[in-house]
């Protein structure tokens, strides 16, 4: 007699239980981290963190003797995609700082030492003003510069976390991640970006021949977000004296860079972004972890300056809705590839201060930019840094605004 | 008071009773599918079965009354990768029917009324003969020639599944697969190949504009297990009027096509390669499903002619073991586009058979070939087949073995 | 005393003098041929023409008793591209003959023993039909057919060069070629097709290495002329029992392939497409020799079937107009991949007769496809046709055309 | 009656004589320059000559009253490429100042202010030294400092062309290049970079849109060169205030991101490698102009440090010996990717002096190096430099020489 044929899947309340189960184990993590998922204090880390670092926190009355770097406790944690994309799901209202700010940045510049671009499309930094002392005018006007510039740096900075997270709430929603290792249980927003760390516990598998991942390699931050990044502002307190350099790109110069076809092709369209974490599917656990995917502007208009800017990154853009998988390769690795061999659309920095004890702090708007942290000092010496990223709006595109050499009046050629 | 450090993960024991319940669940399934594995017998797909498939089966007596296809039940597919390894790795003693075959093949020639080569390099009809009629020495002869020529053909042909399973046991090892479809539950090794009813029962997506996938990109069969495919024998029983061809391309003359500097580099490497379907791995059941992968020869010496194959293919090979992964991404892809750019080393064959109720059948080597089942006739007419495969030696290299051009004593330019 | 400045030329008259002489030495030639253009009649040849070519010129009193093949003389050989550009520069009235021909085809299907369809969307055979018996009401519907169907082959055919070339001229205007082979001086606009000659007597490189070039790559004739090609009729009279097969792939089929999204974006594109032969710039004469460049619509409309088509191809399509050249090289290797890679939009043709002494001819349309002549016969079996192309419309794009599966109802996905 | 059969060449003669006017008329100048080549001196050019270059020559006493660049006249420029070939055709002996100097380098480094490397890999800064004074142990060190660092900056140089051009004699041959601009027809050797010019005057194509190219991208200097270049010192005297930044890479760290088996691969190959200027053929004066060719080790030991370098750049590297032209395509086109795409093993230098009326000199290694000056000033600010550049040893790799990490007994993986 021939057996019965059964279905496959027991009932589904064997599954549900099954999956209830899951929910309370190890979250899954950073998707290209080997390692396990950690929680709560760090006890043996502590003793490697930096002098500088330990300094600071010292001098700013900042806690760190539960242990360190703190990760939320595991049942804090989301497991399940659903979780995960239930954060900050709502809109919340953006209020873009350097709109109605002088575009001359008079209060700004006039309190600085001296502003220097370093390169004639992206990047300027401002000698002699302490980030910590800016008054409200002042940040409208940073923000401004940001928007208009890319990135500005800001070297020989005292600047204490709690300071930084002001800064960061003043620009927007701080965003608040809910797995990425922070200073303590207290400062929430401020992640702790410290590679050596992340390379030996989570098995981030840097070498010289492998120096391409994680970080260090072409990203933007946090494009998985209802309201993606804007500005992001990462001081570093402890700094390799030779190395460690980061790279930027600008979004306008790369959409500047394409021909008015290839523009006008992309105006319009829309991209799934995901994130860098992933997830359990609850409805199909077995079948691989998933990330948050959301849909997005491709070009996107920058809401200070009206500018319009390429949303693209190599590492984290998974396809452009409404063409073929194909078509969607094809293309957007063309549009990394402006990002990424222009070099004149670049700006280098080295974050080395010149005054012991302090630290360098690098402000970006991740709605107009691309980065890439170089790792070349091959955790030989210590990089530790506090993050801070204030969300901004929902990606939008004016079909009104201009490109940012049409706008400046510039050459399209 | 600050929380307690707690581990992310909850006592193993707890992960392992979880883990034992997602054993009794549903296997994953083809790595491109994504609908859930059936099992059992299927009751209502019996009524779409082509009627020359019909007719075939009642002819032979080929019971397919408790539905059809039938698939093994849950408890016999394995889950767990590990288990999945575990078939047939240990040592199969293998016999190479073609070694020593007459190499005039003149009991296979004699019978036949015309052995016709299709193009200079790879493919040949045999007209006249019928599979199930021969006898040892012919069935010597056809393995050598097909090892000569890549893919043998026979049109016309009158052929039982029991047959065309006995054949495949002359000829090694016949692989049964624990969870692709079979006729019944009796005739294990015989793999039916139904592409509508792939597609509709388990998601793969094909349609005019996504008609690569599946079956119908260029790949090789089982190069997986530990003995990976030797002779594979499609019998089709049904075919369109029009379309529903298969292309193969040859791995002897793809090796030709490269410089001898390339030959050198690549002779004496392995390389991994993967199933085509996908189990839980026991140690890390959230982080995704996994392949079967197992390291084989990249360039592998056949035992019947002595010569030497490019043992790769798009589908499933996963790297080039001793050399970064970028490195061996782009140097597979240069030895894929030779398989596939260099139309003189493939045969494209139509399966349309002149007599009705009769149906065709190809018998090609997996070691020395890829091939690619055009899908143009977009299921608007049945095609289906049996498929039986035999397993072949341990690929290996032999530093003495020469190429075809070399040992034939053609130009190697 | 320093050197007095002097212009690097000397003055104009200088250079005209030389140009004019260059005017009078020999012509560059195919851009792939590394040897000198041979002109006149060739003596020594003729005994390598094939038997069966040699009988079927002899049957239809075609005279090569001077040499064979013959190339107009040295003075009616374009030196300068300016010459090159001039010829058939103006428009000439085209009558579309499959315009109104029967669309059921039954006066030509009538006729036939069979009508073989030989994959699903291209390649026709008509079987029991002599093509220099077709009436005038045949000829259209089969200009219909071959603008459905892309190419329509006919095997056993008895068809003089007469003939050959009294129907290309009622497709369109006879392409007479400035410096390919011709079969004597009075038979203007047959180009004779024997690529053992081509290799040998100009350095066409093909060996096994290297069987990917000349017409044996993926290429479109005589897209360079003001009216480009319409139908291309080759006759083969001298074919390898075994080999020399020739692929085609579907324009119509390859835009369905594509996206909405990007058809919109190609739709009213134009390219440039060049020459397969090279000038001498007469402004720069040591700059290199050129191509005769013209600009055409990418997306073109046939103007029998009323469909749109993908008008490019790998080895005459130099740029998309508008586009950044990297943009332009990106897309377009996209596009000549989506012809090469989809082989449900190919056919493979074999073009072996059964009846001694009789030849097959093939006639496809260029303004809707790509054809790749497969050189594994490697020279050891002669392969020799005679060719007339008609020209066909200055290519243009109807915005209100349709798609062929849009007009065929099919499904688009 | 059939006309004769005349041969498509005139008579040897009236080529010859052809040619040899054409050899007295202008030369064909650089590849990406669409127009002629001047010669002499230019008169107009002058005015637009910034004031800190002016200034410079006057305080070393340069003459440029007959006007400036100057360019050899029009008969001292090698028309055809077999004249180019014989410059510098035969074995000159070469010394490596740098294979004796002292590994401390106390005499140089003890004479500095400050020496710091700017990158890990790559780059290094002498402060607080004037080249102009440099005794010959510190010319010796500075050499072994710029073979084991790649490029060496110093800021702040009061230098004149003359005892750059000393400097230049110092470490080897200096190439005096035919055809690029120069400052005056005494200074053999001091080729002017001046990129304004060479785009304005030549046709350099650099725009926004298009700023990849010339020097602009990734390139290397005279690898054609029977002893291709060695040291090359770039004084810039003009500097945009922001931006006209330049970027190295490490050939010796190309080098080690490679696996040990790709190492092997390309140890002891060979490639051929090719000029920035073309010529004319004298055998085929029309079938374009020529470059001048040679073939060099394609991993090239430096003979001071000893270490391996990957021998190839995007502009100038023709093809790999030994390979089938696509496979050489592939290969290189990742080896060049490994340069361009690990920002680890590269610089990025602004040239911005702090002191006005001075200049910044980059001294960097060909032998071991790529870069790329950066065009993002668009011209609008003037960028002037004199370059000498010294010729070292004919390539040659050594099978017992080590890799910069192994030398140095870092991580291989």
């Amino acid at each position: 007699m021939a057996p019965t044929a059964t279905p496959a899947t027991e009932s589904k309340d064997d599954l549900e239980a099954t999956v209830k189960k899951l929910a309370s184990l190890k979250p899954i993590g950073h998707s290209s981290f080997k390692g396990d998922v950690k929680v709560g204090y760090e006890g043996s880390w502590i003793e490697g963190l930096p002098e500088s670092t330990k300094a600071r926190y010292a001098r700013h009355g900042v806690d760190i003797s539960n242990g360190y770097p703190y990760v939320p406790e595991n049942d804090k944690i989301p497991k399940f995609v659903d979780e995960a994309y239930a954060i900050r799901n709502e809109d919340y209202p953006f209020i873009e700082r350097g709109k109605n700010a002088d575009p001359e940045k008079k209060a700004l510049f006039g309190a600085a030492k001296e502003v220097r671009n370093l390169t004639k499309h992206i990047g300027t930094e401002i000698v002699g003003l302490q980030l910590a002392d800016l008054n409200d005018k002042q940040k409208d006007e940073l923000a401004l510069l940001i928007a208009e510039r890319v990135v500005v740096f800001f070297k020989d900075q005292d600047l204490s976390p709690q300071k930084q997270l002001e800064l960061g709430h003043y620009w927007g929603q701080v965003e608040v991640h809910p797995q990425v290792p922070r200073i303590n249980h207290q400062l929430d927003g401020i992640s702790v970006i410290w590679q050596d760390y992340f390379r030996e516990k989570y098995g981030l598998g840097l070498t010289f021949k492998k120096a391409i991942g994680g970080n260090s390699q072409w990203h933007t931050d946090l494009v998985h977000e209802h309201q993606p990044a804007g500005i992001t502002h990462l001081h570093n307190d402890a700094i390799p004296k030779v190395g460690g350099d980061t790279v930027w790109a600008s979004g306008y110069a790369a959409y500047d860079k394409l021909s008015p076809a290839l523009q006008k092709f992309l105006d319009g369209k829309t991209a799934i972004y995901r994130s860098a974490h992933q997830y359990i599917d609850r409805e199909n656990p077995l079948k691989g972890p998933k990330y948050v995917e959301r849909e997005h502007a491709l070009v996107r208009t920058h809401p200070a300056t009206g500018w319009k800017s390429l949303y693209v990154n190599r590492s984290m853009t998974v396809r452009i809705v409404g063409l073929e998988p194909e078509e969607s390769k094809v293309i957007l690795e063309y549009l990394y590839s402006v990002y990424e061999k222009n070099l004149d659309i670049q700006v280098r920095f080295n974050w080395t201060p010149s005054k012991p004890g302090l630290g360098t702090s690098a402000l970006w708007d991740n709605r107009i930019s691309q980065h890439f942290a170089v790792w070349d000092h091959e955790g030989n010496e210590a990089r530790h840094g506090t993050r801070v990223t204030s969300l901004a709006e929902i990606p939008y595109f004016d079909p009104e605004s201009k490109s940012q050499r049409e706008a400046l009046g510039l050459s399209l050629n």
